[in-house]
Protein backbone atom coordinates (compact mmCIF):
# COMPACT_ATOMS: atom_id res chain seq x y z
CA UNK A 1 0.00 0.00 0.00
CA UNK A 2 0.88 3.84 -0.46
CA UNK A 3 0.75 5.41 3.20
CA UNK A 4 0.69 8.94 3.84
CA UNK A 5 1.99 9.43 7.56
CA UNK A 6 1.07 12.73 8.96
CA UNK A 7 3.17 13.52 12.00
CA UNK A 8 6.39 10.82 11.17
CA UNK A 9 9.29 12.28 12.39
CA UNK A 10 7.42 12.18 16.44
CA UNK A 11 7.29 9.43 18.94
CA UNK A 12 4.17 7.95 17.61
CA UNK A 13 5.06 8.84 14.17
CA UNK A 14 8.13 6.92 14.03
CA UNK A 15 6.93 3.73 15.05
CA UNK A 16 4.33 3.49 13.09
CA UNK A 17 6.85 4.15 9.77
CA UNK A 18 9.24 1.51 11.45
CA UNK A 19 6.19 -1.06 11.86
CA UNK A 20 4.91 -0.31 8.70
CA UNK A 21 8.30 0.60 6.01
CA UNK A 22 8.74 -3.11 5.63
CA UNK A 23 5.34 -4.05 3.78
CA UNK A 24 4.57 -0.81 2.52
CA UNK A 25 5.56 2.35 0.51
CA UNK A 26 5.25 5.25 3.18
CA UNK A 27 5.27 8.97 2.38
CA UNK A 28 6.61 11.19 5.55
CA UNK A 29 4.42 14.41 5.86
CA UNK A 30 4.98 16.99 8.73
CA UNK A 31 5.66 20.81 9.03
CA UNK A 32 9.52 20.00 8.58
CA UNK A 33 11.87 17.92 6.82
CA UNK A 34 9.99 15.52 5.42
CA UNK A 35 9.04 13.98 2.05
CA UNK A 36 6.28 16.82 1.78
CA UNK A 37 5.65 19.75 4.31
CA UNK A 38 1.92 20.05 6.01
CA UNK A 39 0.55 22.46 8.63
CA UNK A 40 -2.67 20.87 9.98
CA UNK A 41 -3.91 23.85 11.35
CA UNK A 42 -4.03 25.04 7.72
CA UNK A 43 -6.65 24.00 5.24
CA UNK A 44 -4.25 25.33 2.54
CA UNK A 45 -1.69 23.39 3.73
CA UNK A 46 -3.39 20.02 3.71
CA UNK A 47 -4.94 20.84 0.36
CA UNK A 48 -1.33 21.28 -0.78
CA UNK A 49 -0.12 18.23 0.67
CA UNK A 50 -3.15 16.31 -1.02
CA UNK A 51 -2.49 17.50 -4.48
CA UNK A 52 1.61 16.92 -3.79
CA UNK A 53 1.00 13.64 -2.73
CA UNK A 54 -1.90 12.29 -5.02
CA UNK A 55 -3.27 9.19 -4.70
CA UNK A 56 -2.96 6.67 -1.33
CA UNK A 57 -4.19 3.80 0.29
CA UNK A 58 -4.07 4.91 3.50
CA UNK A 59 -3.50 7.99 5.57
CA UNK A 60 -2.30 7.92 9.42
CA UNK A 61 -2.46 11.00 11.27
CA UNK A 62 0.21 10.77 14.36
CA UNK A 63 -0.20 14.50 15.46
CA UNK A 64 -2.28 17.20 16.30
CA UNK A 65 -1.28 19.50 19.25
CA UNK A 66 -3.52 20.84 22.39
CA UNK A 67 -2.68 23.92 25.33
CA UNK A 68 -2.12 21.64 28.93
CA UNK A 69 -2.85 23.87 31.87
CA UNK A 70 -5.52 24.29 34.79
CA UNK A 71 -8.96 24.67 33.99
CA UNK A 72 -9.52 27.53 35.84
CA UNK A 73 -6.79 28.91 33.51
CA UNK A 74 -8.56 28.08 30.63
CA UNK A 75 -9.67 31.06 28.32
CA UNK A 76 -11.49 30.17 24.87
CA UNK A 77 -8.09 30.86 22.79
CA UNK A 78 -5.96 28.78 24.73
CA UNK A 79 -9.06 26.22 24.08
CA UNK A 80 -8.66 27.03 20.04
CA UNK A 81 -5.09 25.53 19.99
CA UNK A 82 -6.15 22.23 20.43
CA UNK A 83 -10.04 22.87 18.23
CA UNK A 84 -7.43 23.92 15.54
CA UNK A 85 -4.37 21.21 15.33
CA UNK A 86 -6.24 18.28 16.69
CA UNK A 87 -9.68 18.23 16.38
CA UNK A 88 -10.12 20.39 13.19
CA UNK A 89 -6.82 19.54 11.96
CA UNK A 90 -7.04 15.90 11.81
CA UNK A 91 -10.66 16.19 10.82
CA UNK A 92 -9.70 18.38 7.81
CA UNK A 93 -7.23 16.21 6.72
CA UNK A 94 -10.37 13.41 6.12
CA UNK A 95 -12.50 16.32 4.90
CA UNK A 96 -10.05 17.16 2.76
CA UNK A 97 -8.86 13.86 1.80
CA UNK A 98 -11.15 11.65 0.74
CA UNK A 99 -10.55 12.33 -2.65
CA UNK A 100 -7.38 11.10 -2.38
CA UNK A 101 -7.65 7.83 -1.09
CA UNK A 102 -8.52 5.03 -3.11
CA UNK A 103 -11.46 2.50 -2.98
CA UNK A 104 -11.51 0.54 0.15
CA UNK A 105 -8.35 2.71 1.62
CA UNK A 106 -8.23 4.17 5.07
CA UNK A 107 -8.01 6.74 7.72
CA UNK A 108 -6.58 6.48 10.82
CA UNK A 109 -6.61 9.37 13.51
CA UNK A 110 -5.29 9.80 17.01
CA UNK A 111 -7.18 10.30 19.83
CA UNK A 112 -5.95 10.06 23.44
CA UNK A 113 -6.58 8.33 27.15
CA UNK A 114 -7.15 11.92 28.92
CA UNK A 115 -10.63 11.69 27.69
CA UNK A 116 -11.61 8.42 29.43
CA UNK A 117 -9.01 8.71 32.54
CA UNK A 118 -8.81 12.26 32.19
CA UNK A 119 -5.89 14.05 34.27
CA UNK A 120 -5.52 17.48 35.92
CA UNK A 121 -4.83 20.01 32.92
CA UNK A 122 -6.10 17.61 30.38
CA UNK A 123 -9.32 18.90 29.30
CA UNK A 124 -8.98 20.88 26.61
CA UNK A 125 -6.59 18.22 24.66
CA UNK A 126 -9.77 15.56 26.35
CA UNK A 127 -12.57 17.62 24.04
CA UNK A 128 -10.43 17.47 20.98
CA UNK A 129 -9.97 13.33 21.65
CA UNK A 130 -13.41 13.22 22.12
CA UNK A 131 -14.55 15.19 19.25
CA UNK A 132 -12.31 13.32 17.15
CA UNK A 133 -13.66 10.26 18.45
CA UNK A 134 -16.98 10.68 18.10
CA UNK A 135 -16.59 11.97 14.44
CA UNK A 136 -14.78 8.77 13.70
CA UNK A 137 -18.03 6.29 14.92
CA UNK A 138 -20.14 8.72 12.94
CA UNK A 139 -18.59 9.23 9.57
CA UNK A 140 -17.60 5.56 9.32
CA UNK A 141 -21.23 4.87 8.30
CA UNK A 142 -21.01 7.16 5.79
CA UNK A 143 -17.65 7.02 3.99
CA UNK A 144 -17.83 6.63 0.23
CA UNK A 145 -16.14 3.39 -1.90
CA UNK A 146 -15.38 1.14 1.04
CA UNK A 147 -13.02 3.22 2.52
CA UNK A 148 -12.67 2.66 6.41
CA UNK A 149 -12.37 5.57 9.51
CA UNK A 150 -10.66 4.75 13.01
CA UNK A 151 -8.90 6.29 15.65
CA UNK A 152 -6.23 4.66 17.70
CA UNK A 153 -6.34 6.06 21.60
CA UNK A 154 -2.41 5.81 23.16
CA UNK A 155 -2.03 5.30 27.02
CA UNK A 156 1.09 7.88 27.86
CA UNK A 157 3.79 6.38 26.30
CA UNK A 158 7.06 5.36 27.75
CA UNK A 159 9.09 6.82 25.49
CA UNK A 160 7.33 9.78 26.46
CA UNK A 161 7.53 10.20 29.97
CA UNK A 162 10.59 12.14 30.27
CA UNK A 163 8.51 14.67 28.38
CA UNK A 164 4.74 14.02 30.18
CA UNK A 165 5.32 11.93 33.06
CA UNK A 166 4.40 14.32 35.86
CA UNK A 167 0.88 15.19 34.22
CA UNK A 168 0.23 10.85 34.26
CA UNK A 169 1.09 9.90 37.46
CA UNK A 170 -0.12 6.30 38.31
CA UNK A 171 -0.74 5.35 34.91
CA UNK A 172 0.25 2.33 32.97
CA UNK A 173 2.45 3.72 30.21
CA UNK A 174 2.67 1.66 26.86
CA UNK A 175 5.69 1.17 24.84
CA UNK A 176 4.97 2.80 21.21
CA UNK A 177 5.31 -0.56 19.56
CA UNK A 178 2.31 -0.98 21.18
CA UNK A 179 0.51 1.63 19.48
CA UNK A 180 2.03 0.87 16.24
CA UNK A 181 0.24 -2.15 16.24
CA UNK A 182 -3.38 -0.41 17.07
CA UNK A 183 -2.38 1.47 13.71
CA UNK A 184 -1.31 -1.47 12.04
CA UNK A 185 -4.57 -3.38 12.76
CA UNK A 186 -6.54 0.16 11.62
CA UNK A 187 -4.94 0.21 8.09
CA UNK A 188 -4.70 -3.88 7.48
CA UNK A 189 -8.00 -5.06 8.80
CA UNK A 190 -11.50 -4.25 7.74
CA UNK A 191 -12.47 -2.96 10.63
CA UNK A 192 -14.38 0.73 10.66
CA UNK A 193 -15.44 3.23 13.00
CA UNK A 194 -13.19 2.11 15.59
CA UNK A 195 -11.36 3.63 18.74
CA UNK A 196 -8.45 1.66 19.19
CA UNK A 197 -7.32 1.96 23.17
CA UNK A 198 -4.19 0.92 24.06
CA UNK A 199 -4.42 1.52 27.54
CA UNK B 1 -31.86 27.76 43.51
CA UNK B 2 -30.89 30.54 41.09
CA UNK B 3 -30.87 28.47 37.73
CA UNK B 4 -30.03 30.21 33.93
CA UNK B 5 -31.51 28.13 31.26
CA UNK B 6 -29.92 28.77 27.99
CA UNK B 7 -32.03 27.98 24.94
CA UNK B 8 -35.58 28.22 27.55
CA UNK B 9 -37.76 28.44 24.81
CA UNK B 10 -36.46 25.18 22.68
CA UNK B 11 -37.94 21.87 22.77
CA UNK B 12 -35.93 20.88 25.57
CA UNK B 13 -35.30 24.28 27.53
CA UNK B 14 -39.26 24.32 27.94
CA UNK B 15 -39.10 21.18 29.71
CA UNK B 16 -36.58 21.66 31.79
CA UNK B 17 -38.15 25.42 32.72
CA UNK B 18 -40.77 23.61 33.57
CA UNK B 19 -39.94 20.94 35.79
CA UNK B 20 -37.90 23.13 38.22
CA UNK B 21 -39.64 26.55 37.89
CA UNK B 22 -41.54 24.88 41.01
CA UNK B 23 -38.85 24.60 43.36
CA UNK B 24 -35.97 27.57 41.92
CA UNK B 25 -35.88 30.83 40.52
CA UNK B 26 -35.56 30.27 37.09
CA UNK B 27 -33.61 32.74 34.48
CA UNK B 28 -34.51 32.12 30.58
CA UNK B 29 -31.60 32.73 27.96
CA UNK B 30 -31.83 33.03 24.39
CA UNK B 31 -31.38 34.96 20.96
CA UNK B 32 -35.14 36.39 21.41
CA UNK B 33 -37.58 36.74 23.84
CA UNK B 34 -36.23 35.64 26.85
CA UNK B 35 -35.36 37.00 30.10
CA UNK B 36 -31.49 37.99 28.76
CA UNK B 37 -30.28 37.92 25.32
CA UNK B 38 -27.33 35.63 24.66
CA UNK B 39 -26.04 34.17 21.13
CA UNK B 40 -23.39 31.33 22.53
CA UNK B 41 -21.23 31.75 19.18
CA UNK B 42 -20.03 35.51 20.43
CA UNK B 43 -17.95 35.38 23.30
CA UNK B 44 -19.00 38.67 23.87
CA UNK B 45 -22.45 38.15 24.31
CA UNK B 46 -21.56 35.39 26.44
CA UNK B 47 -19.68 37.54 28.43
CA UNK B 48 -22.41 40.33 28.63
CA UNK B 49 -25.28 37.68 29.61
CA UNK B 50 -22.88 36.61 32.71
CA UNK B 51 -22.65 40.69 33.58
CA UNK B 52 -26.73 40.72 33.18
CA UNK B 53 -27.20 37.68 35.47
CA UNK B 54 -25.00 38.03 38.56
CA UNK B 55 -24.61 34.92 40.49
CA UNK B 56 -26.41 31.92 39.86
CA UNK B 57 -26.68 28.44 41.28
CA UNK B 58 -26.58 26.56 38.29
CA UNK B 59 -26.33 26.92 34.64
CA UNK B 60 -28.06 24.51 31.55
CA UNK B 61 -27.82 24.50 28.45
CA UNK B 62 -29.91 23.38 26.28
CA UNK B 63 -29.02 24.80 23.36
CA UNK B 64 -26.29 24.05 20.27
CA UNK B 65 -26.64 23.76 16.59
CA UNK B 66 -25.04 21.98 14.07
CA UNK B 67 -25.03 21.21 10.39
CA UNK B 68 -26.67 17.97 9.67
CA UNK B 69 -25.76 17.08 5.69
CA UNK B 70 -24.05 13.98 3.58
CA UNK B 71 -20.51 13.15 4.91
CA UNK B 72 -19.39 13.43 1.57
CA UNK B 73 -20.49 16.43 1.32
CA UNK B 74 -19.00 17.86 4.49
CA UNK B 75 -16.56 21.25 4.20
CA UNK B 76 -14.35 22.33 6.78
CA UNK B 77 -16.94 25.42 6.60
CA UNK B 78 -19.73 23.51 7.36
CA UNK B 79 -18.25 21.67 10.21
CA UNK B 80 -17.01 25.30 11.62
CA UNK B 81 -21.24 25.49 12.35
CA UNK B 82 -21.28 23.02 14.79
CA UNK B 83 -17.99 23.62 16.23
CA UNK B 84 -18.98 27.26 16.98
CA UNK B 85 -22.32 26.53 18.32
CA UNK B 86 -23.05 23.34 19.73
CA UNK B 87 -18.72 22.42 20.84
CA UNK B 88 -17.77 25.84 21.35
CA UNK B 89 -20.33 27.79 22.44
CA UNK B 90 -21.70 25.28 25.07
CA UNK B 91 -17.82 25.37 26.63
CA UNK B 92 -17.62 28.65 26.05
CA UNK B 93 -20.48 28.91 28.83
CA UNK B 94 -18.57 27.42 31.06
CA UNK B 95 -15.09 28.89 30.71
CA UNK B 96 -17.15 32.12 30.87
CA UNK B 97 -19.19 31.45 33.42
CA UNK B 98 -17.06 29.72 36.12
CA UNK B 99 -16.88 33.10 38.26
CA UNK B 100 -20.58 33.68 38.22
CA UNK B 101 -21.42 30.16 40.00
CA UNK B 102 -21.99 30.02 43.41
CA UNK B 103 -19.71 27.37 45.63
CA UNK B 104 -21.03 23.97 44.87
CA UNK B 105 -22.93 25.22 41.75
CA UNK B 106 -22.99 22.82 38.81
CA UNK B 107 -23.06 22.88 34.81
CA UNK B 108 -24.85 20.98 32.40
CA UNK B 109 -24.75 20.71 28.87
CA UNK B 110 -26.21 19.07 26.41
CA UNK B 111 -24.66 16.45 23.85
CA UNK B 112 -27.01 13.52 22.33
CA UNK B 113 -27.14 10.03 21.37
CA UNK B 114 -25.98 10.52 17.89
CA UNK B 115 -21.90 10.22 18.94
CA UNK B 116 -22.92 7.18 20.38
CA UNK B 117 -25.44 5.36 18.01
CA UNK B 118 -24.06 7.21 14.48
CA UNK B 119 -27.35 8.42 11.87
CA UNK B 120 -26.69 9.47 8.49
CA UNK B 121 -25.87 12.95 7.85
CA UNK B 122 -24.72 13.67 11.83
CA UNK B 123 -21.12 13.32 11.54
CA UNK B 124 -21.04 16.64 12.54
CA UNK B 125 -22.84 17.09 15.40
CA UNK B 126 -21.56 13.93 16.85
CA UNK B 127 -18.00 15.17 16.98
CA UNK B 128 -19.75 18.15 18.50
CA UNK B 129 -21.25 16.28 21.28
CA UNK B 130 -18.49 14.12 21.60
CA UNK B 131 -16.20 17.21 22.52
CA UNK B 132 -19.10 17.98 24.97
CA UNK B 133 -18.67 14.96 26.86
CA UNK B 134 -15.12 14.42 27.21
CA UNK B 135 -14.70 18.03 27.67
CA UNK B 136 -17.24 17.65 30.94
CA UNK B 137 -15.89 13.92 32.11
CA UNK B 138 -12.16 15.76 32.37
CA UNK B 139 -13.31 19.22 33.43
CA UNK B 140 -14.92 17.74 36.26
CA UNK B 141 -12.10 16.58 38.12
CA UNK B 142 -10.79 20.27 38.27
CA UNK B 143 -13.68 22.25 39.09
CA UNK B 144 -13.23 24.90 41.44
CA UNK B 145 -15.21 25.54 44.53
CA UNK B 146 -17.32 22.75 44.51
CA UNK B 147 -18.63 23.19 41.13
CA UNK B 148 -19.74 20.18 39.25
CA UNK B 149 -20.35 19.70 36.00
CA UNK B 150 -22.38 17.23 33.22
CA UNK B 151 -24.05 16.75 29.80
CA UNK B 152 -27.02 15.10 28.99
CA UNK B 153 -27.16 13.22 26.06
CA UNK B 154 -30.91 13.17 24.79
CA UNK B 155 -32.33 10.39 22.18
CA UNK B 156 -34.71 11.91 19.95
CA UNK B 157 -37.18 13.34 21.30
CA UNK B 158 -40.73 12.55 20.54
CA UNK B 159 -41.83 15.92 20.55
CA UNK B 160 -39.33 16.31 18.01
CA UNK B 161 -40.09 13.44 15.50
CA UNK B 162 -41.95 15.76 12.91
CA UNK B 163 -38.53 17.55 12.60
CA UNK B 164 -36.10 14.97 12.88
CA UNK B 165 -38.14 11.86 12.60
CA UNK B 166 -36.62 10.74 9.11
CA UNK B 167 -33.00 10.84 10.43
CA UNK B 168 -34.24 8.43 12.90
CA UNK B 169 -35.84 5.64 12.16
CA UNK B 170 -35.63 2.63 14.13
CA UNK B 171 -34.81 4.81 17.70
CA UNK B 172 -36.74 4.66 20.49
CA UNK B 173 -37.72 8.30 20.93
CA UNK B 174 -38.56 9.58 24.66
CA UNK B 175 -40.37 12.25 25.82
CA UNK B 176 -38.92 15.76 26.51
CA UNK B 177 -39.97 15.26 30.46
CA UNK B 178 -37.70 12.15 30.51
CA UNK B 179 -34.97 14.66 29.52
CA UNK B 180 -36.17 16.83 31.90
CA UNK B 181 -35.85 14.44 34.40
CA UNK B 182 -32.20 14.33 34.02
CA UNK B 183 -31.41 17.46 33.49
CA UNK B 184 -32.80 17.69 37.42
CA UNK B 185 -31.00 15.09 38.67
CA UNK B 186 -27.29 16.49 37.29
CA UNK B 187 -28.79 20.17 39.28
CA UNK B 188 -30.03 18.73 42.05
CA UNK B 189 -28.08 15.74 42.52
CA UNK B 190 -24.25 15.43 43.86
CA UNK B 191 -22.77 13.62 40.82
CA UNK B 192 -20.32 15.59 38.31
CA UNK B 193 -18.34 14.48 35.15
CA UNK B 194 -21.30 12.04 33.75
CA UNK B 195 -23.06 12.22 30.46
CA UNK B 196 -26.67 11.05 31.43
CA UNK B 197 -28.04 8.69 28.56
CA UNK B 198 -31.70 9.30 28.14
CA UNK B 199 -31.62 6.48 25.49
N1 LIG C 1 3.29 10.72 23.27
C1 LIG C 1 2.32 10.28 24.05
O1 LIG C 1 2.54 9.79 25.19
C2 LIG C 1 0.90 10.36 23.58
C3 LIG C 1 -0.11 9.73 24.31
C4 LIG C 1 -1.44 9.82 23.88
C5 LIG C 1 -1.72 10.53 22.74
N2 LIG C 1 -0.71 11.15 22.04
C6 LIG C 1 -1.09 11.89 20.84
O2 LIG C 1 -0.44 11.35 19.71
C7 LIG C 1 -0.14 12.40 18.77
C8 LIG C 1 1.35 12.36 18.45
O3 LIG C 1 2.05 12.44 19.68
P1 LIG C 1 3.64 12.35 19.74
O4 LIG C 1 4.03 12.32 21.17
O5 LIG C 1 4.11 11.30 18.81
O6 LIG C 1 3.99 13.81 19.17
P2 LIG C 1 5.43 14.41 18.83
O7 LIG C 1 6.52 13.47 19.17
O8 LIG C 1 5.44 15.79 19.38
O9 LIG C 1 5.36 14.49 17.22
C9 LIG C 1 4.43 15.28 16.59
C10 LIG C 1 4.55 15.04 15.09
O10 LIG C 1 3.58 15.83 14.42
C11 LIG C 1 4.21 16.80 13.59
N3 LIG C 1 3.44 18.02 13.72
C12 LIG C 1 3.30 18.81 14.82
N4 LIG C 1 2.45 19.82 14.57
C13 LIG C 1 2.04 19.67 13.29
C14 LIG C 1 1.17 20.40 12.44
N5 LIG C 1 0.53 21.50 12.88
N6 LIG C 1 0.98 19.96 11.18
C15 LIG C 1 1.60 18.86 10.74
N7 LIG C 1 2.43 18.12 11.49
C16 LIG C 1 2.66 18.53 12.75
C17 LIG C 1 5.64 16.89 14.10
O11 LIG C 1 6.57 17.23 13.10
P3 LIG C 1 6.87 18.78 12.76
O12 LIG C 1 7.20 19.45 14.07
O13 LIG C 1 7.99 18.73 11.78
O14 LIG C 1 5.61 19.32 12.15
C18 LIG C 1 5.89 15.45 14.51
O15 LIG C 1 6.15 14.66 13.37
C19 LIG C 1 -0.62 13.69 19.42
O16 LIG C 1 -1.94 13.95 18.99
C20 LIG C 1 -0.64 13.34 20.89
O17 LIG C 1 -1.57 14.10 21.62
C21 LIG C 1 0.58 11.07 22.43
N1 LIG D 1 -34.77 17.72 20.04
C1 LIG D 1 -34.16 16.56 20.01
O1 LIG D 1 -34.73 15.52 19.61
C2 LIG D 1 -32.75 16.47 20.50
C3 LIG D 1 -32.16 15.19 20.67
C4 LIG D 1 -30.84 15.11 21.10
C5 LIG D 1 -30.13 16.27 21.35
N2 LIG D 1 -30.72 17.48 21.18
C6 LIG D 1 -29.92 18.68 21.45
O2 LIG D 1 -30.53 19.44 22.47
C7 LIG D 1 -30.29 20.82 22.26
C8 LIG D 1 -31.60 21.55 22.24
O3 LIG D 1 -32.43 20.94 21.28
P1 LIG D 1 -33.93 21.42 21.04
O4 LIG D 1 -34.55 20.46 20.08
O5 LIG D 1 -34.59 21.68 22.35
O6 LIG D 1 -33.65 22.79 20.25
P2 LIG D 1 -34.69 23.90 19.80
O7 LIG D 1 -36.10 23.50 20.08
O8 LIG D 1 -34.32 24.28 18.40
O9 LIG D 1 -34.34 25.12 20.77
C9 LIG D 1 -33.09 25.72 20.74
C10 LIG D 1 -33.03 26.74 21.87
O10 LIG D 1 -31.74 27.34 21.88
C11 LIG D 1 -31.85 28.74 21.58
N3 LIG D 1 -30.71 29.06 20.71
C12 LIG D 1 -30.49 28.65 19.43
N4 LIG D 1 -29.31 29.08 18.99
C13 LIG D 1 -28.79 29.83 20.00
C14 LIG D 1 -27.58 30.56 20.15
N5 LIG D 1 -26.66 30.65 19.16
N6 LIG D 1 -27.35 31.18 21.33
C15 LIG D 1 -28.24 31.10 22.33
N7 LIG D 1 -29.40 30.42 22.25
C16 LIG D 1 -29.66 29.80 21.09
C17 LIG D 1 -33.22 28.92 20.94
O11 LIG D 1 -33.78 30.18 21.16
P3 LIG D 1 -33.46 31.42 20.18
O12 LIG D 1 -33.75 30.94 18.79
O13 LIG D 1 -34.34 32.53 20.68
O14 LIG D 1 -32.00 31.73 20.39
C18 LIG D 1 -34.02 27.87 21.69
O15 LIG D 1 -34.36 28.36 22.97
C19 LIG D 1 -29.49 20.91 20.95
O16 LIG D 1 -28.11 20.92 21.26
C20 LIG D 1 -29.84 19.60 20.27
O17 LIG D 1 -28.82 19.17 19.38
C21 LIG D 1 -32.01 17.60 20.77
Amino acid sequence: MRILVVGASGTIGQAVVERLSGRHDIIRAGRSGADVQVDITSEESIRAMYETVGSVDAVISATGGAHFGPLTDLTPELNQIGIDSKLKGQVNLVLLGLESVRDGGSFTLTTGIMMDDPIRQGASAALANGGVKAFVHAAAIEMPRGIRINSVSPNVLIESLEKYGPFFRGFEAVPASRVATAFEKSVEGAQTGQNYEVY
